[in-house]
């Protein structure tokens, strides 16, 4: 059974929120989904996913130095290689239009890609990855579960199912 | 009598919205504002500006290719040098959170950036500029006027004032 | 045969001097390439094509209006769909260190998984798609080379082969 | 006399090298530099200057994490307001076209944004800050002393000078 790591931290607990929404699209896709901490995860953690998800709050327009952290010291162990050809995604959470939700969706996304790992956008739904602005709504939940479900379905497409 | 010079362009109509409020901010700081179509913008307008601020609808992450056009074909005169030390910004309108709205905001400032115009961020506010998501709300409308009334200050701040 | 379609103009002519060697990677791999002016492509060869590879000259950290008009114009119809799920990439030609190639490809990479493209990173090369400061180098060349040889392996790799 | 604070932090020593220029720079406008790691910055620290000037090698795409927490940590406190208004720049070192560097520069910039800082671009060199590609070659540490003289003159142009 394919599985996705889900790399999460939260600050005032909307990004939370948003996680098991995400879980849920993934399951339904009969992928496993696991949800870490940045600080819990190891190299070994990353070696094993098929797909690795960023969800941050929004800091300043990037993603939570502890997120930031695990790439730059614990990612980078075997670099590069070892995580290429994988799927990645990520999912935000700030607290209003313009408050730099998407450049921390962005920022993520770079980080993903910098280590070979395969990215799809969504034309239908938030073009990038799920956004919430102050507490998740509903329609932003529904967001989430179509994401999982579309990184669910990326991870299958590209183990050549 | 200082001015700022607003290029922008509207798609559904939502840009168009916001701006009122963005002259409504600049005037009352006494700064004069002309709001220009891209296609109507001659270089001497662009110099003549002590501002130049760019509102554009979310084209697929990036400004509508018209004001892209403007600066790829007639900013270009003279360039580099003619814009250099103006005040610049930038305003958007996009469908949702994560349509892309703050990615056009900072096309947008990337644009402004590399001729040479000064950037302020808000850390009040929308940090880059105002973002609407769908028809603007009160509380958009009302960032639209706080920012131009932010661009007019750093007119005068920057002629010495 | 698999198709990719390269979508590109140059300024200077040193994007157009990536070209041959992404052409090379691509057809190596025996996956058939197609090179466009971005006036001369229409949606049916958007739809018609498994991989959709953006070439760009650094215009003001952003791609040349003509690409940028090609999306917010052509692309368009259909949209949200008709592209989703295809292979993208993009390379990018500037003047030098600092001078907005990179932004230009990630604009152009954000262009492409708006429409729901997939985008691969390179942990080993250039990490987001080949760049060129100046006359691309021998490196330069080979690292195109390289990228075409990605892109024809990704649109493999998603058609399940 | 104004005062830039230079936060930097440096991988392989090529960052490192483009502090001195930076500095000669500076201080050539009359205008005070000093040079912090970022562990060692204090909230008093960044409150006292009238520039603030980061300086990050490439880390897949974006600043240092140690740069990030101190946004994130430090920063923060009195968070809005303490450092809107005051002048801000960047700079970066990368391996190689397309590694990143642009990007962090504009990671480190979107920072400085978000707290109300006033960042100027230039036309006439890179674009968005200096960047160095491998060892600093002449011609970025000439860039990095002209950036020095910019980000200076920025500083007493907005004190009114």
């Amino acid at each position: 059974m394919p599985s996705i790591l889900i790399i999460t931290t939260s600050l005032r607990g909307n990004t939370a929120k948003m996680v098991p929404p995400v879980v849920e699209g993934i399951t339904a896709e009969g992928v496993a989904a696991r949800v870490c901490e940045p600080d819990a995860v190891a190299i070994a953690d990353l070696r094993a996913a098929d797909g690795i998800i960023i969800g941050s709050p929004t800091r300043f327009g990037g993603v939570d130095w502890r997120i930031k952290r695990l790439f730059d010291e614990v990612a980078i162990q075997g670099y590069p290689g070892p995580l290429e050809g994988k799927a990645g995604g990520a999912f935000a959470a700030g607290s209003r239009a313009g408050s730099g939700a998407e450049l921390t969706l962005l920022n993520a996304i770079h980080l993903l890609l910098n280590h070979g790992l395969v990215i799809q956008g969504d034309p239908y739904g938030p073009h990038y990855g799920p956004v919430a602005l102050g507490e998740p709504s509903a329609a932003v939940l529904e967001a989430c579960r179509a994401a999982g479900g579309r990184w669910a379905r990326l991870v299958k497409r590209l183990a050549g199912g």
